[in-house]
């Protein structure tokens, strides 16, 4: 029979109820004919409600021991949704990362799927057994259960699927798909029916939350088909597949936002080489993620280096940069954190020439000024005031035909 | 070096400040230079949270998947209290019932330990790294998570004791000993420095609540010193151990009450062989504990059949024998649950006479009516009017030379 993941988020689990909802879904593609695979997410709220008490216990702990605690969740939801299946009549077994195993590094916290063992849930299936999986935990070579960090579940569901030869890795979630937009940005964004692998990466990195990354990546590598739906209303959702299932490409895709962002600003750096490795290495090293950078055309020998991160990082990147600021030399170091950056995705940017000067002109048309410019093959990225966010996504939207209904 | 199982109870890491002063309890222990393995169970309310959720699912379930769901509670606790001894400046590592392994069979919710495999642990206890050991859980032949029941972290415990041959098993809970009665009851009651295994079985089986059968019955057979003491106050509780420790003998070394009790008279049943295995039978198969049992003299070839069972048992009760009613040939059903068990327990009635019969004086002295009475070798119990109960418990407490201050 052919084989199906079915993967719940936290908000699709909040209560028993919802439990229910999600297991009468279950049944629905079980009676369809699949054999499925339920992976689960712990209970929306609760694995901040056992990260709080760990963290109650000091910042700095031991990462295997929060695995053990921070783990228990899923385990919590695996049993209710298989004691949920078996209610409404589908025979169902729930299994934890050291029982498949889902083997794994060592990396507590962090870590990376090294190879999931079907074996006994194949064996199962021939016997009408569905099977019901604890997402984002895993077993590392010296028995201890490990996390694979955020977004863990859906890299648990896409990692099985792979595993199983799955037909489909169907991800349900508290949206009905991906969207050209954000719609709470952009009132007329529309959902897509497919994207690519390539394009939700983008989508994703660029802070669209419907997928993490990292399952994203291991999805086009793996050549699984995820399927993005809502797990509170009906509906086609949105199908994650290769470049070459995707017939008619557009030239954008979708408009993403991220309001998270600063802007740092170094006032007369050296302008000399090695001064950006001066400044950047001790920011990789203190776990800054840089995202653009732009350098000013230089005047008697100094110059300004403007670079964004996320907002969050902005302590920890100043003590960086003023500890080494002997070594770097700037005059003065200002942060900016009123800005915004809005980038249009599309895998047509790679055959269309004149993208991004299509995107400058439709900003400019309605007054929005661009502070750092990024391009990428299929994507490009614009750093602007807070205030126009809005405004310049929905003005993009437009200019590239997104606008739906 | 000299190894100990330390043990607490729900309420004793009921917070996380619990979690931390059970924790420098454990790191005192350690100073003395004890190699320790903590036993943990879930949290106060954790586990009645946790069963609710799998009983909103439906009264009939798998228990395989309610041992996967309520075993979490424990493994959330060992993981804190790990953290906890570390943050304190203790090497400790968690470990769950199958990574031990802590082997049981498969009656899920209410398993039995094959076997403890302690070899990891004593490796880690060379290189000074202490334990912590998720109490209620182990792991049937089939890799599945199982629990062990009501109390099942104090078996966990004892068990472990006997396993690492441990010089004690401190049982911390939030009271600071055994007592020659509930103080609740009793106000003139003592914490008793040490008391016999046999006589605490009784104690147990009688209703104070301090520790369940399974595991002083367990302590007994190993001859595993357990020691329970209040995690909230400092004192040196009470020694549970075999009796040729015990030199001085009380005649009476405790009075235990029962408010739960129920009286059910099947009147007019006829007076035949057969008749008490027709009526007790089915009572045994619907999972009914009987206790007292009197028959009346018989007259015309009929008599009166009276016995008592815990008040929760009444409903299945009246079902199985109504039910069974043809069969057993009884005129009237009568149930009573104005009644309570008082009982006395001590070693030295196996060597004194006379022990009941100053019983039934003392109680007959303050106008208590004795309905049932029911005697074993170092106990004797009798069945009153519910209203009686404290007046009785003083009354006996007083006549058997164990009040206090």
């Amino acid at each position: 029979m052919p084989r199906l993941v079915v993967k719940f988020g936290g908000t699709s689990l909040a209560d028993i109820h919802r439990v229910r909802a999600a297991a009468s879904r279950v049944r629905q593609e079980v009676e369809r004919g699949h054999d499925v695979a339920v992976v689960v997410s712990a209970m929306a709220g609760e694995t901040d409600r056992l990260v709080d008490a760990v963290r109650a216990e000091g910042a700095l702990f031991d990462t295997r021991e929060f695995d053990t605690v921070i783990s228990s969740g899923e385990q919590v939801t695996a049993g209710l949704m298989a004691l949920a299946l078996q209610r409404q009549g589908v025979a169902a077994r729930s299994w934890l990362g050291w029982q498949l195993p889902i083997r794994t590094d060592d990396s507590h916290g962090a870590s990376r799927i090294v190879g999931i063992d079907t074996t006994a849930l194949l064996e199962r299936f021939r016997t009408g057994l569905h099977a019901v999986v604890a997402g984002f935990q895993g077993v590392s070579p010296g028995n201890r259960i490990t996390t694979l960090g955020r977004g863990g579940s859906d890299t648990t569901a896409v990692a099985l699927a792979a595993a199983l030869c799955a037909e489909r890795c169907d991800v349900y979630t508290d949206v009905d798909g991906v969207y050209t937009a954000d719609p709470r940005v952009v009132p007329r964004a529309r959902r897509l029916d497919r994207i690519s692998y390539e394009e939700m990466l983008e989508l994703a990195s660029l802070g669209a939350r419907v997928l993490m990354s990292r399952s994203v990546a291991l999805a086009a590598r793996e050549n699984v088909r995820v399927r993005v739906l809502s797990s509170l209303v009906d509906g086609p959702g949105t199908i994650l597949c290769g470049e070459d299932e995707i017939v008619e490409e557009n030239v954008v895709s979708g408009v993403a936002v991220s309001r998270s962002e600063a802007k740092i600003t170094l006032r007369r750096v050296a302008d000399r080489p090695g001064v950006a490795a001066a400044v950047f290495g001790p920011l990789a090293e203190s776990g800054v993620n840089v995202d653009m950078i732009v350098q000013n055309v230089g005047a008697d020998g100094r110059t300004d280096l403007t670079f964004t991160l996320e907002e969050g990082d902005i302590a920890v990147a100043e003590q960086s940069l003023r500890g080494g600021a002997g070594a770097i030399g700037f005059e003065d170091l200002l942060v900016d954190t009123d800005v915004a950056k809005v980038s249009i995705v599309g895998l047509g940017m790679r055959s269309h020439a004149g993208v991004a000067q299509q995107m400058f002109a439709a900003l400019a048309e309605v007054g929005v000024n661009i502070e750092v410019i990024s391009t990428s093959e299929i994507k490009t990225s614009v750093l602007i005031r807070r205030m126009h966010l809005e405004l310049a996504a929905t003005a993009l939207h437009s200019a590239f035909g997104l606008d739906g209904g």
